[in-house]
């Protein structure tokens, strides 16, 4: 490692632009954080931003690719991963939530990141919200 | 440090098993991540997940036993911790949780971990999950 | 680096003490941890702690001010900044919000940091807290 960090933005291509001003994701040294991602499709010039449905399924999985789409533009994958912070509206779509979640997460070689879930309120039409730690090899 | 830092699940003898694919810690070079921890009793073969008892105390003491537990079985202790996320249900047990936690940590030898505490929805019966990253010396 | 990283509090001169038995912020290595901060004022003698005034601009103004202090005692600022937590309690704050963020942020030279945002209950007149993880250089 140089004797400096650098602090570099992640911004995956056709990802929606934050909301204000914060970075998808942002890397120094061996950390990346990705922000909290939503259910957002890629964007599209002259659409708002527009979640992948109305299920809990659509966003989780849209939400998910988010997140990967980051930790990858930041040189990581899910491999690197130590911290998925899991934000639900509803206690009722912890089992659904899980059982997507494994679903996606099937195939993890290394072992899987720590997590914590919990319950919050998210804007209109949003169900999920994950942000995720990645320390990089 | 080798040149590829590995990342290693931490998973203490008797926790209840995480009910998705993660990990109740995970460590990665100097870094080691808890997952949120819940007043889970340890695990006893063909009981479902037992919170030590209905109180704020008894799930309190349990809570912060089991992320204890992690970061011990990662080789790290509260000494090492930075950060410890307290999530509560009811902003009417602040001061009590607040109680319970100095007199936990009441003979910490290094400064004490930075901390968040925020009110959230956790599934029926949980009153407090707590989750910690920790940076080892 | 030397061979054993020590962990120390960063307590700002007049920052309201935490309620409980954890610092403000706390440096190990090259990770700072600023603590939940909210938009109480400089502390003063004899008074409880006070919030800058009701509005989502004070507060959001004076917690910005208070996670500044803390990254500025333990050695960093803005720019060392990796991942902001916001934590409002009403989802009609987000776009009010943002405005004050960009504005204050507006003369950042790094990128920006990631950041979440989540919507939870706060102590009551509380209507935002924020954290933060910097990485130094």
């Amino acid at each position: 490692m140089s004797d400096k960090a650098v602090k570099t933005a992640v911004t995956p291509a056709n990802h929606v632009p934050p909301p204000a001003r914060f970075s998808a994701g942002v890397r120094k040294g061996n950390i990346l954080q990705v922000a909290g991602q939503v259910g957002f499709l890629p964007a599209e010039e002259g659409k708002p931003p527009t979640p992948a449905g109305p299920t809990l399924r659509a966003q989780t999985e849209q939400t998910l690719s988010n997140v990967k789409a980051v930790l990858e533009e930041g040189g990581a994958s899910w491999e690197d991963a130590v911290m998925i912070r899991v934000y639900l509206t509803d206690t009722a779509h912890f089992a659904e939530f899980n059982q997507i979640y494994d679903a996606y997460f099937a195939e993890l070689e290394q072992p899987p990141a720590a997590r914590t879930t919990v319950y919050v309120g998210l804007p209109a039409g949003l169900l999920v919200e994950i942000d995720c730690l990645a320390v990089l090899g």
